[in-house]
């Protein structure tokens, strides 16, 4: 089984390694929104989709396709092994079925990277990446790391910042910034990077919450206390000494 | 100017937006030991190469020659935009030089995307990623960003984690991980993955600094309180309830 990360949905983005693999297998099975990406590639295939948060069901399904002998793709945006569903499979599969079914991960464009070369150079330095989800972790754990990832001043990374139902953790989130890093502080939004539908957003952390386009599409960096702007940019300095024009 | 992530090395992880990018330019910019993964791609462009602490050199010479009207590609290996060449850039271009210039910063995948797709799935639950080189950040800052991380119990993903001359990081960031963590934490380092002479090696916490994998080629990967191993597996749970078999 290949589990597959397919990057933020552009085709330009999908590597050689995943292409091949999608090309090449018989069963796909991925969460629909994803799926859509990859038309024209899914032809005579068996295609198991489903929605958002079926993913136990859909691992426990390419697991049964795969021990019934088939080639299966599972497919995760951007990099399966992050927050996708490597890790899944791999709790899931007793030791019998891990030696029938030989697992391949295909590590793919993170949200991270596809956002940070849209708004210019944010991860230039040590950064964290935080889910804001409190589906499956507890608020109070994600609250500590956010005020430890200040303590540290690491640029952060928030991944699955907010949902329609899901408001508070943001809001929460923002409450802690506020405390350790300038109001000033840039902050980076990509929504639906390399979709047709792109919007990138750079403003100050005062001013993040009023930001519309925060959903489960969206991406937000979080600059540490060296970030700034410059032009339509968001830089974190790497250190070097350079001059500045 | 395009300044191209190549991933990992392998043509398979050569993403098609940064394979165009290079078969179309007429200059090519970037760390020589990096140049080696482009064999083929690279017929009758002109070259311009140099060593690893050149890096500030290289990134004017790009400019001087995109400024001259030269289609260029500066290379990073991994993404550009974490440690990579597009901050470099971004810092030096004057105003009316970025008029004159426009930047595309192609993403690719990362050392901890490729490396934790080698080890399994350490990567499901929220990590720091770290530099160890402590040529241009501070070492108290390097080990205040790994004391918080620690505490923030964060999977840390360390970047350049030792060179043939720089081997203290790697000694004072141990001895803080084996005050906070326990000594059977999980470690996965992964040395030239997805190249020929790839390694792959998980290890307790403790017995890390034995490993003579760790170089300027490798990345290291240190579990959080939850990590565990199964089979060759590093997995850090993401927090669903799943039945272990």
């Amino acid at each position: 089984m290949n589990i597959v990360g397919i990057g933020p949905g552009d085709r330009d983005s999908l590597t050689p390694r995943a292409y091949r693999a999608i090309l090449d297998c018989q069963v796909i099975v991925g969460y629909k929104a994803y799926l859509k990406f990859l038309n024209g590639l899914l032809k005579g295939k068996e295609i198991i989709s489903s929605g958002m948060t079926k993913e136990i069901r859909r691992a426990e399904k390419a697991i049964e396709k795969a021990l019934a002998g088939n080639d299966v793709c599972l497919i995760s945006s951007g990099d399966p092994g992050i927050y996708g569903m490597a890790g899944m499979i791999l709790e899931l599969l007793g030791k019998e079925e891990a030696g029938k079914i030989p697992i391949e991960i295909i590590p793919g464009v993170t949200a991270a990277s596809s956002c940070a070369s849209l708004l210019g150079a944010p991860l230039m330095n040590d950064f964290a990446v935080i889910s804001l989800s409190d589906l499956l972790t507890d608020s109070k754990v994600i609250e500590k790391r956010i005020r430890f990832a200040c303590r540290g001043d690491f640029v952060i990374v928030f991944y699955n910042p907010k949902s329609r139902k899901r408001i508070k953790p943001l809001q929460k989130a923002w409450q802690i910034l506020m405390k350790y890093r300038s109001p000033q502080t840039p902050v980076g939004i990509v929504r639906n990077a390399r979709r047709a539908d792109e919007e990138v957003i750079i403003i100050s952390l005062k001013d993040m919450l009023a930001v519309k386009q925060i959903d489960m599409g969206a991406t937000v960096i979080v600059g540490n206390s060296k970030t700034f702007t410059k032009g339509r940019y968001m830089i974190t300095p790497r250190g070097y000494e350079l001059k500045k024009v």
